[in-house]
């Protein structure tokens, strides 16, 4: 018994979620009362911890309910789909992702429905990785991909990204992944653009990752959930398009954040044929399929009324432009600027107080929700993340109380 | 490479999904073509691997899409619940479960929400059992159990349940359950209402799981998805109401089957606050959360108009009752009376074909859907379960074409 249990909650000892993003309801600040300056700042509460799909920021795709509402009525065809989702809709999105990443996708064996694009990682990397395994992740990446790897029972080894390059490129260390490679990882895990970095992998970082995930035998999941989320000037180079077996290659994506639809819980996987019938065979006994009325909400999804797409790129450029100019008037602060996606990782001055403390305290103190730099990298505790897909102005004044909290509790302030 | 792979691959070994419940349209039949005898019978097709929730059979509970759209019009507040789901509808909820299971749920730190039942088991099963350990469950039971266990990378150890006893009672053999957690199993896992038996768990049996887990130590997990679809005369028996450590129970509910709600994928597990803890922090990692716009349609559980559980239920034992007429007018087929739920698990007699190519013919020409019963009990290779949650005329039309067909196929015919 008592072994158990200590085997359990080993397993379970790196899985911590108090700090992810949307989580901090949990937390008790009894004793942040110590750490405390000053008053606390007036201003509209703001979650940067995730977009804001509200009426008055960024309301999901239009159309995207009467889909639903069309999928509850047509009943029981709709309630239960194969594990790997509805054949019709998977026909739809198959032929509109060809066309997006420039390579085929047989919606008959080659993609799979799951609730959400979290699901679609987790059965990707479970259907690929066992325990024992090595698995080169990137650092910093999104936060569950160490703890997939982990759970997994396999071990990551890290690749660094510089976080503070200006494109074009990533900046990833090659030589690392090289490196990675060489040492046995045949795995390899990333965002594309990145998460938090808000970076987009150059076509020679691209071409080269499929040079060496050809010559080392490794098998690559590439999250591009955010892949359509690019900003005026930004080239962007589908693995899956590249010098690159079809097999070793399994993309996920989702219409959870540019379209603002992560209510519905959708995302998929598709690529690699062995790898999507694991998945399967896999959310057969995780959850049995996508949520049945939520996936013909996908209909809508690379249909979108025409503009719309562009609108809500340059909505999200001009609330990024305005943040970076908040960010860059505070001594000390250095943040890269996002090729893509809705992610800031300012990095922070030395301050009088913990970062992970700050962190606490600009909800408690200045009504600011962000995630802590650590849970994207060992090496990134001055940074903070914030997800800027939210309404203009209250993303500007919220982003305005950071600043003001960071000059309260600068060092030598 | 070649190790990893067959790692893998041996992994998923044992998680066939080609004869699981739905999944039937995946299937290539040439080979059929020699074994089938005479013309294709004529009548409507009737799916009886799952309940049919369409307007003419048995439709979701009234006002579950209205409160789907009250929850879309929330906006980022219903989308982005905690990972253990919203707080309000977790209060509201537990006071229901309370005063259904006769014990208290604490809304707080002993519930999840999580996307179907299926993946509330998948989360308590893997937060409370890891490589190596050994687990009891029961033969015949719900199809995903014994995979759960071996996917966690444990052994289970089956305990006959009598399929053919008439109750009182399910028919468990106590003496093999205290053999399993004398030989170490210190996990035990069953359903109540059984599927596919329908048999229901008397309040002696749950008082002897009870005092066995008590004395063994033993974490018992109990899915109780048909709890509330009970027949005249049925009296059932709240494992966490009894005589036990609360931390040892944890149980699983969901609306998706007496309530037609499955294609809103919600379910939840509830009681042992540290497995609910972990299965939290599983959830993070397997799909963030339960679809956030759907858990609001948990508003309506426990809360239906007055006399629609005793109308939904009259409904299904008519139907029950004319499918038993049906098959015990077949000579050679054996079928247990259910106490609950919506499953038959009749026995066929010898056939001239593989019991395994008769279910494939039923689908080919009598347009009948069936579950092979050895997807439940590697004994039940000459059983079939079927879903009576169906529309009455056709189930029965259904049910009499089966019967044709077994006279068709019948050794000695």
């Amino acid at each position: 018994m008592q072994a158990t249990m200590t085997r359990i909650e080993e397993k379970f000892q790196g899985l911590g979620v108090d700090s992810a993003p949307g989580q901090e309801v949990r937390q008790h600040d009894d004793a942040l009362a110590g750490l405390a300056i000053g008053e606390a700042l007036e201003g509209p509460a703001v979650d940067f911890s995730h977009g804001d799909v509200g009426a008055d920021a960024f309301p999901p795709t239009p159309g995207a309910l009467g889909l639903f509402v069309d999928g509850y009525e047509r009943g029981g065809a709709q309630a239960y789909t194969e594990y790997r989702g509805d054949g019709a809709i998977r026909e739809l999105v198959a032929e509109r992702l060809a066309r997006f990443t420039g390579a085929a996708v047989s919606a008959g064996d080659a993609m799979i429905l799951t609730p959400g694009t979290q699901s679609a990682l987790f059965l990707a990397v479970l259907s690929t990785v066992t325990a024992g395994d090595q698995v080169a992740i990137v650092q910093p990446d999104y936060f569950a991909n160490r703890k997939l790897v982990e759970f997994a029972g396999a071990r990551a080894v890290p690749v660094r990204l510089g976080e503070m390059t200006e494109g074009p490129g990533a900046g990833i260390d090659l030589g690392q992944l090289e490196d990675a490679f060489r040492a046995g990882a045949r795995t390899f895990l990333f965002s594309n653009p990145n998460n938090p970095v808000g970076a987009v992998y150059s076509p020679e970082e691209i071409a080269a990752i499929a040079r060496l995930a050809e010559t080392y035998g490794v098998t690559v999941i590439v999250d591009q959930l955010y892949a359509r989320l690019r900003y005026a000037g930004t080239r962007y180079t589908h693995l899956r398009a590249q010098d690159i077996d079809p097999s070793r290659v399994l993309t996920i994506m989702g219409p959870s954040k540019t379209e603002s639809l992560s209510g519905f819980r959708l995302g998929l996987g598709f690529g690699a044929p062995a790898i999507v019938a694991r998945m399967e065979k896999l959310q057969a006994i995780v959850s049995l399929r996508a949520p049945g009325y939520c996936q013909a909400v996908l209909r809508t999804w690379f249909a979108e009324p025409e503009n719309w797409l562009a609108d809500r790129i340059a909505a999200h450029q001009a609330i990024r432009d305005d943040l970076l100019g908040v960010f860059r008037g505070v001594d000390g602060v250095r943040v890269r600027t996002p090729d893509a996606g809705s992610y800031l990782f300012p990095e922070l001055p030395l301050l009088t107080v913990p970062h992970a403390g700050f962190v606490r305290l600009l909800r408690a103190q200045a009504g600011v929700t962000v995630t802590p730099g650590t849970e994207f990298s060992p090496h990134a505790g001055a940074r903070i993340r914030l997800n800027f897909s939210q309404n203009h102005e209250r993303a500007v004044r919220g982003a305005s109380r950071i600043a003001a909290m960071v000059e309260r509790y600068r060092q030598g302030a």
